[in-house]
This record gives C-alpha cells, sequence and structure tokens, in this order.
C-alpha cells in the first residue's frame, strides 16, 4: 500500500507518476517536528534494523551508521565522510524482524538522513524546504516494496542493446585520429568493443553541441565508419551552456528566454569548461523541448548515445565569489597573514567552485512557480536528462537511445541511466561502486555502472583487472579516465591477457544478462539487489555486503581487494559457482550452502547460480551487433528439468511487450552440474 | 648475514648501530643503474612474491602493487593514493617460495618504490640522492630477518609501563579546568584512565615550553594533583621554535647558532601555529643538546612524558611562497581568469604548505657537512626524537619517559614511539592502523597505535567502538580527535557501557600485554606480525592481510566493517578464542584449523591464543598503578601442562635485563579448555 502525506504546499518534482490523494491522518512511524520551515521526522531505530536505499551514496548497503544530505555535488574525490554525492535519491526503506517499510521523501531540495549517525538507535530526517509530499510503502516484502516505488515513480529507462557492450573513454580523446587508434587497439588485440565516449575534448571551445572541425572534418563520414566496425562514437554534452553571441544555442537560449536569471533579472553566469555560461531553466516544458533540439546535429551525424555531464550544476566560479576571493587575497597581501587568515583564504579559493551562495542567486520556474534554485537544485541534473530524451524521442520515436547522466533524481530513471559519478582509481572506490548498486537499483536506476578502472589517480594492472570484472556484471561496462592520469585503456598493460578474457566472458554473457536487464526493467524489478531482498528469513544473508543478488537466480561476489587470491563469502542455499577465466574456460563447482572461501587468482572471476536454474553463455564476440546468440551453452545445477525464458528483441524497439520477446529454452540436465548446448 | 654496499659518499642518518666494511662484489639480486645522481634498482618479482616493510605507509601489510615514496610529508587527508605519509622506513623484505632477503636504504632524502605499481612483475627502487649504504639481509626466516635488522639499526625504546595506560587527547584542551572535566568524566564513569595529551592549546601562543598561566597557574601542582589520581599529562611539543626576540628558547637557540639557514646564511623562517618560526637543525649534536634541555620546566614541573608534532617538518607557509601566491592573484584580478588560471592559483595557495621549494631552501649540518635540507629531509622528525629523549636521559637517567613522535626515520625507533599520524574517522583508517603495525614492528617501532576513533572528521559511535577494540592491544591506546570535530571522550556516548568494557579489557590485560611487549622489545622480536612469520610455509597465512599476531602465542583479529556483527577469520592452527564482551564476560571456544566466521556484535572483540600457550587477565583496574598484578586467571587450550614467563619490573628501570624479571607460571590444565587462577 502507497500513502501520501502533504506537508505545506510541496514544490513540483516530477518523481511521481501515480496520483494519490493525502491521507489526512498523520504519518505513521515517525515523530514529525518543526523547526522554523524545516520539518523533521525522528524515529528509534531497532537494534536489527536495516536501512536499504538512498541511491548514490558513500558506505554500505546497509546505510546505517551516517550522516548523508541530499544536495547534488560534484564531488571528484569522494570519501567515506563524503555525505553527498552527484544524485539525490530520498528512497529509503526500514527493515527489521519487526517492520518494513519505504519512505519517499519526494523534495528536490536539501534532505539531511542522520540515521544512527548522532545516535546508534536514531534515524532523523529533515527537510530544509519543509514542503513535500512524503510517501509511505507498506508491502509484504522487500521485493514488493521495490516494485511499489516503481509503480510509484514509474518504470525504468530502457538503454539500446548495443549499450550493454564494452565502452572506452577516457577525458583527452581529441580528435578522429585518436579514436581510430582507440577503436584499432582494442580490434587489434581481439579485444570487443561497443561504444567509445567522446569527452569534451571534441568539442570546439568546449561548447555544447559543436565539434571540432579541423579534428572532426567530417562526423557523419567518421560515425558511419565506426559504425561499420560496430563501434558507437557517444559524445557528451555539459549542462552549461557558454555566453558567446554568435553561438547558435546561446542566441536561440536567449531568444526562447531559456537561461536561468537572478533576482535582478539578469542572467545568472558561472564558468564551467567555455568560459562564463548560462543554465538552461530545464524545470520549464518549453526550455526542455528547446534544448531536447539542440541534440539534432549530433543525431543526424549519426550518434545514438550520450552522456550529459556536470548538471548538479558544477559551477567552477562566478564573477561574485571570484571577486569576493581576490578582494579577500588584497586584504591580506602585504600585512602579516597568519595561518587562521591564509586558511580562510585557501578556503575562499576552494570554495569558489560549487559555492552555496551562487545556488541561493539565481532562479527557476517549475510550472509557473518562481522558485529559488537552491529550493529545487536536486532537480537540475534529472530534468536535463527529461530535456534530452523527450529531444531524441522527438528526433526518432522509433528506437531507444543510450543516456547516461552524471546528476540524477528519481524520476531521471525514466529517461536515463546514470554513471556513478567520478570516481578514483581506489580499491576502495571499487567495493563502493559494488555496493552502491543495488540501492540505485532500489530507486530505480538500473542502467547504471561505474567508471572502471577509476576516473581520477592513476590505476594499476590489478586494480583495473579487478575493476573490469565487476564490469563483465554492470549494464554499463565502461573504462574511463581522466586527463593527466595513467592511460587506461586495457591494451595498454602487461595482463592484457587476462583484461581481454574478462571482457570476452562479458560478450559471452551478453546475451544472457540483457534478458536478466529487460526482464528486470519490465517487470518493476531489481537487476541488483540486496541479499536481503531475496532471502529476509536469513539473517548472514541479510547482513552480506560485499555480494550482490543479479537478475532472477544468481549471485556475484567479485574479489575487492589488493593482492587477494581469494574471498570469503557466504552461500544462502546451494548454488553452482561458475569460476571464469575466459569464455571458454572457466570451473563449475556445485556449493552447499554457507561460508565458503574461494580461491580467485587474479584472472579469475565467479558468477553463482541458484540450484534449478541456468545461466546462457553464448559464443561471444567482437561486438554486441556480430554476436551469434542462437548458439547457447546452458550450465546449470540441477535436480530436475530446467526452464529459462531467454528476453530477446531487435535491441532498438523502445516500447517492447515482454511476452512477446521471450523464448522458452528447457533443459533435461544429465548430470547434477550440466554444460548443455542450446540452438534457439 | 647483514652486507653492506657503499654507493658515493652517504650521507649520515644515525640509522645503524652496526660498523660494517663495504663489500666489493656488486648487490646481488638487483639490476644497479645510473640516472643522473639517481640510483635505480630493479628487480623482476616471482608471481608469489609478497613484500613486507616500509613501516608507516598506506595499504595493505603486503606492500605489492603500489607506488610509495619516502619523504615525511603532512598529510592529514591521506587515502589510499596517498603515497607518502609522516615517516619513511626503508626497509623491504622480499619473501616467496624461491628466495627470502630484507634490503635496507640507509638513505635520507627520497626514495621511491615502485613495488609492481607499473608492470606487475618488477619492483623499482630509486635513490634522488644516489650517496648511500645499501644493507642486504639474508637470514633463514622471517623473524631472523627481522631480528638481524634490529641488530643493524638497535634496541627499540622502552616506554615507561604507565603508558600502556588508556590515554584522552583532544586538540582543543586548553586549561586546567578542561583536563579536570576530562579526568572527572572518566573517573565518575568507572572509565581506566592513565594519561592525558595536552594538544598546542596549553601553550603560551603555541610556544613550546611554554604553557598558559592563567589556564595553569601552577602547573607543577596540577601535574602531582593528577599523578595522585594515577593520572600523567602529557604535553605536546613542536619542532618549530617561534621567531620572537624576547622569548628564551629562541634567544638562546640563536645564541647557540641553532636555526637551519638558507644559502645566503640568514634564518630559514616559515610559520607554523605560532606563527613564523625557526627551525633548530637536529642532525648537529650540540643543537640536540640545547632542544632537550629546553624540556627541562616541563620536566622540573612534574611531566614524564611528551608527543613531539609538526616534525616533517610541516612549514605552514614561507613569505617566499606567500609573496608568490599573491603576486599570481594580482596578476589575475581583474582580468578574465579561465578556469585553468584559477585553478592554477587555488594549486598556488594549497601548495603553499609544506612546499618543496621551501624544502630546497634551507641547510643542515649533519656531522660537520653541509648539506640542503631535501638531501636530509627524512631525519628531521627523527633526530627531534633523538633530542628529546637525549634531554629526558640527562634529565633523570633512572628512568623511562613516554615520547612519541609524528614524524620519524629509522633510528628514532631507538629513542621514542610513533602514533601513526594525523587519520580520520574512517573505517578504511581503522583498516590501515591495523596493517600499518607489523611492517612498524618490523622496522623497529614496536611503540605505537593509531588516533583512536580518528583524529580528523566526526567519529561514529560503532567506528569508536570498533577502534576501541584494535586499541586495546596496541602498545599505545589514545583516543584523539581535532577541533571542531565531534567530541569523541568515550563518556559523551550512548554507548558508553560498551566503551567502558572495551577499556577495562585493556587493563585485565595489561600486565600480560606489557610483558608481552617488554620480551619483544628485549630480544629484538616483533610485538605485532604478520602470521606470513609465524606461519611462512601456509600461503593462505601468508597472504592474510587483517589479522595479526600478537607477541609470543597469540592472534587478533578485529571486526574493521560498519554494521558487521562478525567477521571471516583465518586459522592457521588450532587456537583459543577468547571473545571478551568485559574481563568477566568472555567466551571461550576451541577452534579448529581453517577458515572461520566468527560472530562478534557490537560489544564483542576476540583474542586468539596457540595451543599450550596462555594468556593472563588480572582484575583489571582504574589505572595501570592501581592494577593488581599478582592476582591472575590464566587462560588456555591445552593438551599438556603449560607454562608462561610473565615479564614484571617496576615500570620505570631505563636498562632492564629481561632474565631478571621474568617469573614463570606453570599450569597444570583440568581440561583442554581452562580457566586456572594464578597467584603470583
Amino acid at each position: 500500500m502507497i500513502r501520501k502525506y502533504t506537508f505545506g504546499t510541496p514544490l513540483p518534482t516530477g518523481a511521481a507518476v501515480l496520483s494519490l490523494p493525502a491521507e489526512t491522518s498523520p504519518l505513521p512511524w515517525f515523530d514529525v517536528s518543526r523547526e522554523g520551515e524545516k520539518l523533521r521526522l525522528t524515529l528509534a531505530l531497532h537494534p536489527e534494523e536495516r536501512l536499504f536505499g538512498l541511491g548514490e551514496s558513500v558506505r554500505g548497503i546497509n546505510k546505517r551508521g551516517f550522516l548523508y544530505r541530499s544536495w547534488n555535488s560534484d564531488v571528484f574525490s569522494h570519501t567515506e565522510s563524503t555525505e553527498s554525492l552527484y544524485g539525490s535519491h530520498n528512497f529509503l526503506v526500514f527493515f527489521s524482524p519487526e517492520r518494513l517499510f519505504g519512505i519517499y521523501l519526494d523534495d528536490p531540495g536539501l534532505v539531511t538522513w542522520d540515521l544512527g549517525y548522532s545516535r546508534m538507535d536514531t534515524a532523523v530526517i529533515t527537510s530544509e524546504n519543509g514542503q513535500l509530499d512524503i510517501y509511505l510503502l507498506e508491502e509484504n516484502s522487500l521485493t514488493e516494496t521495490a516494485r511499489a516505488f516503481r509503480r510509484l515513480t514509474g518504470k525504468s529507462y530502457l538503454p539500446p542493446r548495443w549499450a550493454f557492450g564494452y565502452i572506452q573513454s577516457r577525458w583527452g580523446y581529441a580528435s578522429e585520429k585518436e579514436i581510430r587508434t582507440v577503436a584499432d587497439g582494442h580490434r587489434k588485440q581481439g579485444i570487443p568493443l561497443d561504444g567509445i565516449c567522446m569527452d569534451i575534448d571534441y568539442m570546439e571551445a568546449f561548447r555544447n553541441f559543436t565539434w571540432k572541425k579541423d579534428a572532426f572534418p567530417d562526423l557523419k563520414r567518421f560515425c558511419a565508419e565506426m559504425k561499420e566496425e560496430h563501434i558507437r562514437l557517444i559524445p557528451i554534452i555539459d549542462a552549461g551552456i557558454a555566453a558567446e553571441e554568435g553561438y547558435e544555442p546561446y542566441d536561440s537560449g536567449r531568444e526562447a528566454d531559456a537561461f536561468c536569471r537572478k533576482a535582478d533579472g539578469s542572467e545568472f553566469r558561472a564558468a564551467v569548461w567555455p568560459g562564463f555560461c548560462c543554465f538552461p531553466d530545464f524545470l520549464r516544458k518549453d526550455v526542455r523541448r528547446w534544448f531536447g533540439d539542440l541534440y539534432r546535429p549530433l543525431l543526424e551525424a549519426g550518434v545514438e548515445g550520450f552522456w550529459n555531464d556536470m548538471n548538479e550544476p558544477a559551477l567552477f566560479y562566478t564573477e561574485e565569489r571570484t571577486a569576493a576571493a581576490f578582494s579577500r587575497a588584497e586584504e591580506l597581501r602585504g600585512g602579516h597573514a597568519d595561518y587562521e587568515a591564509l586558511w580562510s583564504l585557501k578556503d575562499a579559493f576552494n570554495g569558489i567552485a560549487n559555492n552555496p551562495e551562487d545556488y541561493r542567486s539565481f532562479w527557476q520556474e517549475p510550472e509557473g512557480r518562481r522558485v529559488r534554485h537552491d529550493r529545487v537544485h536536486n532537480l537540475y541534473g534529472a530534468f536535463m536528462t527529461h530535456a534530452s530524451a523527450e529531444g531524441f524521442r522527438r528526433f526518432d520515436p522509433g528506437k531507444r537511445f543510450l543516456l547516461f547522466s552524471r546528476s540524477s533524481f528519481i524520476g531521471a530513471h525514466r529517461s536515463g541511466g546514470i554513471w556513478q559519478g567520478d570516481n578514483f582509481s581506489w580499491w576502495s572506490h571499487l567495493k563502493l561502486a559494488l555496493q552502491m548498486l543495488p540501492n540505485l537499483n532500489l530507486c530505480g536506476f538500473l542502467y547504471s555502472g561505474c567508471d572502471l578502472g577509476g576516473f581520477g589517480c592513476n590505476v594499476t594492472e590489478d586494480l583495473l583487472e579487478r575493476f573490469l570484472q565487476l564490469g563483465v556484471f554492470t549494464p554499463l561496462m565502461r573504462n574511463h579516465s581522466a586527463l593527466h592520469t595513467r592511460d587506461q585503456e586495457v591494451y595498454r598493460f602487461s595482463i592484457l591477457d587476462l583484461m581481454r578474457n574478462t571482457i570476452r566472458v562479458r560478450y559471452a554473457l551478453l546475451p544472457f544478462l540483457y534478458s536478466e536487464f529487460m526482464k528486470a526493467a519490465l517487470t518493476d524489478g531489481m537487476y541488483f539487489r540486496p541479499l536481503a531482498f531475496d532471502y529476509p528469513e536469513d539473517p548472514r544473508a541479510v547482513a552480506t555486503e560485499d555480494q550482490l543478488m543479479l537478475g532472477e537466480a544468481c549471485m556475484i561476489a567479485p574479489v575487492l581487494e589488493q593482492n587477494a587470491a581469494g574471498r570469503y563469502m557466504y552461500l544462502p542455499e546451494e548454488m553452482l559457482m561458475i569460476r571464469f577465466r575466459s569464455p571458454e574456460d572457466y570451473d563449475l563447482l556445485e556449493l552447499p550452502p554457507g561460508d565458503h572461501r574461494i580461491s580467485l587468482s587474479l584472472g579469475e572471476f565467479p558468477l553463482f547460480v541458484r540450484k534449478n536454474h541456468a545461466v546462457l553463455l553464448c559464443p561471444g564476440g567482437d561486438s554486441s551487433e556480430t554476436l551469434n546468440d542462437h548458439d547457447f551453452t546452458a550450465l546449470c545445477l540441477a535436480d530436475r528439468p530446467v526452464s529459462y525464458d531467454l528476453y530477446r528483441d531487435d535491441g532498438t524497439d523502445p516500447a517492447p511487450l515482454l511476452s512477446e520477446h521471450l523464448t522458452r529454452v528447457s533443459l533435461a540436465p544429465a548430470d547434477r552440474v550440466a554444460k548443455i548446448h542450446v540452438v534457439l
């Protein structure tokens, strides 16, 4: 049951698709109080209570024991004490033997979640706006709670099938020639590849919707040539529009009055990559339409996928903030600046970017209301995503486009995927990526993945390999790295053979993983789940923090530590372990329920399958388009006949019907552990 | 066997106490090459080779897979990609089935250790100075290698026995009154306590060797009063001397020509807490003598312990660096600063502190040679430690003083302990603390521990409790936190009962842990060891990264993860597990060798004991001085009579003879798992 409780006059967020009447009774479970405008919800936690949700945030699958702030932030170097990441996902599920419910705060402003942080036994949730709808979801299971939340907020975005291929990316690829080198590097080494991301360097002066004419003399031709090699180009688009007269998007934006304004009516300007930019008011429908149509030249050149970036929005600096820091410097110059003064000056310069005052200095107009940006801050990236998706749909309603964004809010999961933000080449970020995935799924974001290898810092060979082993199973499988870091294309490493085989396993599994993804998306399910969702009665499963359920009947448990040649893991029930080294070389082991120590040398990674369920492997291939997906090897541990419903479609249908695309694979295993050839 | 290989004219470091002739044959194992002045050692690594050592550094017990730089650094916010920490310990042991040797680069300048970082299969060690002694240690076992290294570099520092008590610390305690509140807070709540650290706020204007007369009107009386309550005051001393005429240490330092000078002969000045400071040239014997005597007023007031800080040395700013940043600001002001210009300006301000150019701008005089500071940078803190210890010895040669330093170099382990540097309230730093400890021990630093609860960031209740559970076993058991973070004294928390019991277990174990420590120190052994040292033939033990051997026959395996109610662990042999909840409440479990999942709720933590060895528990007490250490409970798993040699002394003898202080405890257990009352 989903119930809505309205406090004051909520700001529109576009998150809910279900229109519910507001309850008149008080919100159950919580003590509700006001402190000025703030609304505060307080709840005593049960000792065994676990908290799932909050999508993109640091720390474990269980969110208990930290303070989170929903405030979309460009936080390149986040650690376990970072309170805000790139997206805000205000859905949290309370789960204990005593109770089960989910709460969604449909609030576009700052929400803080003190979840056993100040006191271990208390949760305190605070909305700064204090004007919001709160939805309470009470269902019979965790899985049903997740499903109900999707019912409330809408179906998850469907990417095209090629978006499940391996994607290579790097901040720095600046020309057709460089991109060709990357493509050739993969093809020559037999490393499968489906896409190459173009980061900001493809643009002319970092201006959205342009490209360097000398570096990309004929983008359409280049797109076509790459597509013949089954490689898609995936350009980046940033949120800000360079404020330069003569630059068409700026001129047309001004004409459409599309940009956010300050209180005095002037354009709000802040610098991002191209210098000073204006910021489209994506909360306005007409602005979204204008912006969505700006993608057209790239779409016409043949582009079928984009990533939207810097849309928290990230603000490098404004004139006001810069001037204030410079004035402070001027004050201190010459005189004796003590360490406190000097540190305050450092803070002034470091605090120029993404400054809260700047977010309070401009206004937006959601549904005709005039609202200061900070009150609706967390919607910005989400509505950029909507704008893009709407534009693609207008351009070609007959197919799916790839779209993933850095910033997000619940609701955006209907229009695009997200990557897990700018991360680092850290083992702790590999673990973080894993732990974040089920909570993203719970909040509707099924198409996701982290920057494999890490965006910032220099990767090591073993870390990249272990990242790839997680990436084999994430819908978005992208290797991405930042300018000035170590080159990260897999063909550059001494352990290329291991890496190639890991990526080849992704392609052997691609039809199966795609099937699992589509079935989850089309039935409002979760592709990745905490083990608690499948084994709610098993306290050990419920507490497991480094394994994930995948699809209908699989589980992953990657190695997350340096120099480890194996790991401990918990099996809630009997399962088959497939220990991959390559699509052709793997072990099949029948494992009883309980604790296990699994040996996993650097090139090895496991996939677990529940008894009487099957995994399908295809022979693989160099790209998703050249895969043979008729010829499968089914792997299972079974004591009876087994069937699997394989979802297959053309990979582009924007509104596929599940029932029309399922092929039943029936298996009659001769042995308990079986490997069966299937032709479909 | 220890062999010395000399390259060029080495700079003196004081690390070695053994005088060896230089070999004439080439250095075995490594390819040796020159690149300009740099000396480079290259070695192909065996696939299974593990690397132990490098003392204070990030990442795992096995140092393979990262690039480390020996360059003592004030790195408040270190992460897994931080290449340098506060100390430099250039000793590394290569261990594989094929070979075993240790290498020590006796080099006071920058040394980089690419240990399978660029290529997984290659180690490259580079000395920037290129003039150094390299010692090669080839012994029959890891343990013997460690012992040989102590033979080369000297015996480990012995702290007084009270230094094994619980110590409370916080940046911010500014008066007698505040310190009394902290003392009372512990005593009233029955939380044992032996010491309170006084951070910089006790000083008058942050000047070393002063104290605020209004806040501490009679330090001698206060010291005595606290000591009557069995609580020691432990003031901080920083490296820099405020450059103010009329301030005695500055005046006397100038008179003694004690301060480092720039090339032009002028005093090198950089700001630290008190503003501009001069930096004693600790590498000169006469300067050490002058500096060591400056502690006298505090010693005369009754102080028996100190911590030396900021001795990398940390430099907040110099006039030159500040002026350069301000000039850069001036250049950019007004004109259009693009993001690159602005970021370079940010870098300029952020880079004011600890700037490499500043370290190249002054000179020191080790043993009469004139050397630019950067060439001997890593010695600075170590020789401050020597200066202090020499001063204490002159003041009272008859007793041990507590001394622990932030910065260090090998050799300093003879004069003092170290804390593990400024850390954060992070779970990852709890794990880091554990992983660093055996490598510190290997390099001679036995008296050590981390800032329990974390110095920076706000701690959570569960994290502090888990930190304390590690702290129970670390020789230095100090709770320390930074100004502006959440108050961290244990009596402030809702789970105080758990925390109190954890600290009480420390006191029940104190005589035993002290005995283990002293035996390790006096026999050139290691108090904490990687499991590899005790089970070199067991590949699983060798690979264990989150358990430590402790003393003769114990092992620890603390919980290192949030929300975990247990953990996996590996037992290389049959052991007794003591699962503590308090000194009175614990479980005794006999565990077979192999993998285990141990249940450990928040208040529980384990100690493991090898078969036919015993652990002794005393009844505990409020301080180390009021402990009853005659009345023990011996715990063991045994199938034969068991004996334990308990080391006991007066806790202050500076040169105790091991054989004179051992009491043999003979036990005849009636059951396999036995709990035996012993009166000594």
